[in-house]
């Protein structure tokens, strides 16, 4: 029987992440994100500063202008060399045990691969606001900005890899508005379909 | 305090309206579907049969069509006239009573007027195929063509009234692919959320 595995895709500051290692944390399985960069790391023979920097969620440096450029001769672009060896070891990952694995495309990576459930929380601007001033601080760059900027750049990720649009509902099992229903409703709601 | 309504958006053949039903029986409410169409037929002064066929599910003719045709002098198409009566009288159950109402944009119609929760039911191609030919039976048109002409209707009528896009994640609350999680687990998850 293949593991059973939850994907979560999210917003930027719509408290994803969070709802991940808490539906792990109630499901007894272990949460895939922090320590996917750092299994990234070991594997590509980047610095784990070097992926983290690359990765579509920096807010410094545009993942889609890194693959447009850097291209090593085989035309290979540190990106998709990224995208590969990170699909690689989500399917490892799902192929060896039941797991939570937030953000990286994972649900487009295992649809064939695993057992999946499928889920994308989302939430108001001003709920996103709260949370990534409140957990972030304040920067130079307006909130309003910072929250666009990222969306852009994972719903371009996403596209690019997927061809499909990000955030819409028919690619997901479940999506949650976690500004409505709240971090925890969220978590036990998830956990309660597994 | 404003009552609580659920609305719920569907793609034809997820199984929706029967989740509906389901939801507002268990929660002792009300759910306006069909006794929408009527209580539309009443107010408007057209036939209920009349509005069946002008309606955004018809399959013999388009609301696309009639949308931009059968003009009165005044330049509001029957189609318009229809919305504005749908609209007022969504507006006027939701100011007298909790209620679960399936389809008419009631989710946009009521985004500030009422105290909601917005859900959007879909499942995959088979799974719909399978509900509609089970319900309805085999026509001559293929089951494909069936279903893919009533989404494109609903995704246009609601484009069209709402100016957004149809089965967007961040228009609801919540999103459930019936398919796979199953018409009563659906429904118990939303009677829960209530």
């Amino acid at each position: 029987m293949k593991n059973r595995i939850i994907t979560i895709s999210r917003e930027f500051g719509s408290g994803g992440r969070t709802i991940g290692k808490m539906t792990a944390e109630t499901l007894g399985i272990p949460c895939y994100d922090q320590e996917l960069i750092e299994k990234l790391s070991e594997d590509s023979g980047f610095t784990e500063d070097y992926i983290r920097e690359q990765d579509e969620s920096s807010a410094h440096k545009g993942w889609f202008a890194n693959a447009f450029s850097g291209r090593s001769l085989n035309g290979v672009s540190n990106q998709d060399y990224l995208w590969i060896i990170q699909r690689s070891i989500i399917l490892e990952l799902a192929a060896r045990e039941s797991c939570v694995i937030v953000g990286r495309c994972a649900d487009y990576i295992l649809k064939d691969a695993a057992d999946c459930l499928k889920v994308f929380i989302h939430a108001g601007f001003d709920k996103r606001a709260q949370r990534i001033v409140s957990l972030y601080g304040e920067t130079d760059v307006p909130t309003q900005k910072r929250l666009a900027d990222k969306d852009k750049r994972r719903a371009a990720y996403y596209q690019f890899y997927t061809d499909t649009q990000w955030g819409l509902a028919r690619n997901y099992h479940v999506t949650l508005d976690s500004g409505v229903l709240g971090i925890e409703q969220c978590s036990s709601l998830i956990s309660g379909l597994y």
